[in-house]
Order: structure tokens, then C-alpha cells, then sequence
């Protein structure tokens, strides 16, 4: 078990929060600004991770392509509306590898779509690399590792 | 971001889960307890939330009123009982206001009826105002904004 | 409310992220080093818990008790896999008792079979006690208290 800088827990408990909010709240144009430059952005299903299998349901590159994928669910997918929720659970410190820290937290969110009851929607792990910048915390890689292959063809807003 | 002091985050973090341990536990007389003597707790739709329409599901004034609730759902609201059960997401300090701390947070509320499986019954964000008194952090203000409108009509216990 | 030291708190979180993703990750060998020599690991429901029935569903005791039970859910139970995801929410710590720190925490365990989508599987509520090892935090004494008696019958993994 690594050990947990209570500072480091705070700022990390704070980046997970926030980039929750950002997401439910639906204030995608500041989606991007959670992740650096270079980032990588990857939503995977749990048996291809496991299996080492490359493919993923979505791969962005670059705060570029973050928004060009923002545009896209807000401009150009049809697609009925629906709320989200994330309950993220306890953060977990895992390690660190080239001046990153590795963070890995579940998550669950939940879907509501209108004149719907809420519902389970996505379940998983982030597995993701953290760095300091002048900023303050950023994903440099955030994985989003879902259970369950049969997710609707509706994943349209960040997990 | 705010800079969250580790100390403030760890009176938080108790807070949060002593609300929701009292809730889930049925201590219910202790419920108004959390709240200023001055306090509102209401349960409002997102979407009249975020139109900003007054409507609230509930909405209750004071510890007076609170506890007025209370003697309501033990004593004369007809209901078959249910266990809650909250997941409260990691809490988010938004700012500071009129010597209160805004704090928000999402919760997921699962409720299990006897002789059936435990599902999803209400999922949201707190919307609160956090104030220091003599006796620990207290709610000023809790506004419990729920995503879903197909609430069914036996919400009865607090969230 | 009992005062919360920061560094507990922070080591508190560890403990639990581990234990959730020791499980969720299935590393189910690893499992019996979360808990002392002597622990006693029960899951029980809440209405018998709360009743004061000593009846549990899964009682387990010491780490030789939790070794079996690993044999027997990879090698001897029968079942259809399924995958499992833990949402722990904020732990509390209750008190200190015999050298024990006692601290609660609400938990969703989220299932997924194979090509079917992730469902509410179980919750409830950990009733822990944990101490101070040579080796970090470890469980003395572990109770899982579930909210539904509906309990499918392939409880077969740790919760």
C-alpha cells in the first residue's frame, strides 16, 4: 500500500468532484480543461482491458480531440436527452511512474432520462494518470474501464 | 478551485456520513439535529431547479419544521415501511458565503421494501450551506436537487 | 460526533479503496491479508442484525476461515461468473474500543453478468473494526449488514 499524503488526498478528492460536477452539470466546454495537451482519453469494456485487447468504444487524443468530440454530443449526435450522475467512490493512489501519479477510483452513473426513473447506466474503474501543472491537478490519461459490454448505444456524454 | 484545507475536508467528510448514517439507521429525532435553528431543507426537481422555478417537492423551514416532518412520516403518514440506504459521492467545496462553506455533493438513495431486491429510488446533488456553531458544522441550507420527476409518491423519509 | 484525525481519515480511505479493489479485481488470494489472524467476517442481514439473530448468512473465522472460502468460491462453488464493482461511500469512524478503531461506511455492490447490463446486486452497511498491524490497518472484525433479505443465492464473492 502506497502511502497517502493527506494533502495530496484532498486535492485528488477535489479533482474527482469537480470533474463529476463538470459532467453532470453539463458544462462540457469545460470538460477539456480537466486534461492536458497530450492527453488520452480512453472508454474500454472491462474483457477486451483484461484480455489486452486494444479496442475501445471511444479514443480521444489531445485536448483537440475533446472538443471536437464536445462538439460533436452537442451539436451534431441525435440522440434523446438524458441527465447523468457520477458517484465516485473512495480514490485509491496506486503509484507513481514518470512524474505522474496513477489514481484509480469506481465509478457508477446513473442515467435519467426523461419522464424516466433514474437507472444504473455505467459501472467501472477510472484507471487514470495524474500530473501537477501550473493549473493544478490534470488527467494526463484517464481510462474509463465499464462491466458491462452491453452498454446502449446512447454513450454519449464523458463518463 | 478552491483550495480545500485537509482539516476542513475531514470535518466534511464526518458530516456527511453521520447525516446519512442517521437517516439510514431511522434515528430520525436526531435528524433536525444537523440543521441551524434558522435552517431550509427543500427537495426540488432539476429541471425546476435549473429553470428556475420556485415548485419544490418539499420545502421545510427551521428546526420546527423539521421536526414537525418527522413527527409526520413516524406518526400519521400512511406508508409501507422501506430501508434507505445512501451513497454519498465525495463532497466538493464550491466557496464561501455570508460565513457559510457552499458545499456539494452527489448522492444515490437505494431503497429496499421488504421481500424485495434493493433498487435505485432517488439520485441527485446537495446543494448546502455548511456553517461553524458551537457544536460542530451544522446546515444552514440543504437543497436536495433530484434528477429524475418520476419520484414515486412515497418519498417520506429525508435524503 | 467523534473528532476525526486527518491522517486516520486519509489511511481509512486507503484501506477501504484497497479492499474494494482487492475484491472488485478479483485478486481473491490477496483478500484474507485485509484481516487479523483472529478476524471473524460476517454478512448478515439487517433485519435479523437488527433484531439481534445471530443468524448470518456468511460467517467466516480467521484468515484460515477466509482461505477456505476462497478455495471454495474459485475452485469448488458452482456458478455463472459474474463481475462485481464495490461504491464505497464515506467511511465514519464510530469510536475506539479495545484497542480497535471502529468505523462504519454504506457500500453498493454493482453486478455484472456476462452480456447483461450492471445491476443493484447488494448494499447495506460495513460494521468494522480495524487495528493498527505491523502491516498497515487491517480488519479485526468485519460485518456486512445487507438491506434486502432478497439475496440471490449466488453470493459468492467477498462484499
Amino acid at each position: 500500500m502506497i502511502a497517502v499524503h493527506t494533502d495530496r488526498l484532498a486535492d485528488l478528492v477535489a479533482l474527482y468532484a469537480e470533474y463529476a460536477a463538470c459532467i453532470d452539470e453539463e458544462r462540457f466546454d469545460d470538460w477539456p480543461g480537466f486534461f492536458t495537451e497530450d492527453c488520452v482519453y480512453r472508454v474500454v469494456p472491462r474483457e477486451n482491458h483484461e484480455a489486452g485487447y486494444p479496442l475501445a468504444t471511444i479514443s480521444l487524443k489531445g485536448t483537440a480531440g475533446l472538443r471536437d468530440r464536445v462538439y460533436g454530443m452537442t451539436s451534431t449526435l441525435f440522440h434523446a436527452p438524458y441527465y447523468q450522475r457520477h458517484i465516485v467512490s473512495l480514490p485509491r493512489i496506486v503509484g507513481n511512474e514518470e512524474g505522474a501519479i496513477r489514481v484509480e477510483a469506481n465509478y457508477l452513473v446513473l442515467r435519467t432520462k426523461r419522464d424516466e426513473p433514474s437507472e444504473v447506466f455505467n459501472t467501472g474503474r477510472y484507471i487514470d494518470r495524474v500530473v501537477e501543472t501550473g493549473g493544478g491537478l490534470r488527467f494526463r490519461e484517464k481510462l474509463c474501464v465499464f462491466d458491462s459490454e452491453l452498454i446502449p448505444n446512447s454513450l454519449i456524454y464523458p463518463i
